[in-house]
């Protein structure tokens, strides 16, 4: 039994659960899994045994509950301090922030028209103009991040982030819906698709059962994913 | 001159912008202030000299960049480790985070149906089910935080932290739009209307000059502010 439990929602659907995932294994960080399909008549019931907000991901850690995405990445960056989570550098690592800030509390229009759907091949569909302004926003983040710290490593600081892991299933939705990316772009994504803890993700993703109908035809639906 | 610069929008209507701002004063950590009406036609041209998200608020400290309220106060809490800008305790201060990310990226009916307009007061108005869910998730966290914290003070913490912060923008949405409050939730309301920063930016507020049309008529509108 590890110290660490993470609840987590279906992998082919829950964006939000991928990024502290990722995190943990990427940085060998061992957790228990607890998966929780969401959107099944007893969805509501099995999360409120764990999450105070009704939603997943949870992380669960010596009696301590830390439920969002972002509070769970920085508290391991916490626990952790010698793991570097963040880019070392103060100022880099304030840019991370802000582009982390950014990506949790913005993008609704890409959010609610292109819901993370890992195995599925919707090219084209989801695309409006807000979107499109959408993927410009993080395309430009991307591309000047590439550019500042290209000599470090592939990823948006050189190496592998808390911001990969918050903007890694933004790249499985470009996947999904086949957005043309530019090829700076372009190779940062296929540089986080090839990520051990990516390949995994995906291959049981690939193998869950229940699928959601709602997220499965790539038009609005009632809530981002 | 400080050696901090806060770029922010109109405080009568900038909820984002009172996050930072607020944290700031109370904590007397000084800063030039730069304010940029919102949605006027010279308004997109001017946050493009300041932001790269195209939004504020923006910190600028040291020839350094931070933008998103979130992000600027974990720069803060970097840049000043002794003020304490979080609760001291470890748990304590992951549930912190946990309510400020759930804020972050959450609570959308209640952005986009009440609007921040500090001094409107439009009671009943923009009241939906789904904005109803979102004052119960949100008055449910700050109970809980009073019952546990009482005996350390009247925020939600005890002490003044950020999380109080990151929530005084709602209580101001709570204020023009007549909700009504069970008595904790209502004193500690109060107690945050009554700090000097939130007297300083309101009266500030009233002094300006500025209405912006879609967010004094408290209907839905294009986009949340
Ligand atoms: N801001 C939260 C959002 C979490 C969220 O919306 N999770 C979705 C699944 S990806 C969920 O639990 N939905 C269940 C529900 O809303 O009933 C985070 O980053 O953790
Ligand atoms: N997540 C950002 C949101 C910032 C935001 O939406 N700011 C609004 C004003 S409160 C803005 O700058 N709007 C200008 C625009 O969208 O053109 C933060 O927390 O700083």
């Amino acid at each position: 039994m590890s110290q660490f439990t993470l609840v987590i929602g279906n992998k082919n659907y829950s964006s939000w659960s991928l990024r502290p995932w990722l995190l943990m294994k990427q940085f060998g960080i061992e957790f228990n899994e607890i998966c929780i399909p969401l959107y099944q008549p007893e969805t509501q019931s099995k999360l409120s045994q764990y999450s105070p907000s009704g939603k997943v991901p949870v992380l669960i850690h010596e009696k301590q509950t830390i439920w969002d995405s972002l509070a769970i990445c920085e508290y391991l960056v916490e626990t952790f301090p010698n793991l570097n989570l963040y880019p070392q550098d103060k100022n880099a690592r304030a840019l991370a922030r802000s582009i982390n800030a950014e990506m949790h509390s913005g993008f609704q229009h890409l959010r609610q028209n292109m819901p993370m759907n890992c195995c599925a091949v919707l090219p084209g569909k989801g695309m409006t103009p807000d979107v499109q302004k959408d993927i410009e926003r993080i395309t430009n983040i991307w591309r000047q991040l590439r550019e500042q710290f290209s000599k470090e490593g592939n990823m948006l600081f050189g190496k592998f982030t808390i911001a990969d892991a918050m903007y890694a299933p933004v790249i499985l939705r470009f996947k999904t819906y086949g957005v043309q990316l530019n090829s700076i772009c372009q190779d940062y994504s296929e540089a986080v698709l090839e990520l051990p803890g990516m390949q995994q993700w995906l291959e049981a993703a690939k193998n869950e059962q229940e699928t959601i109908p709602a997220f499965e035809l790539g038009d609005n639906h009632p809530r981002p994913i």
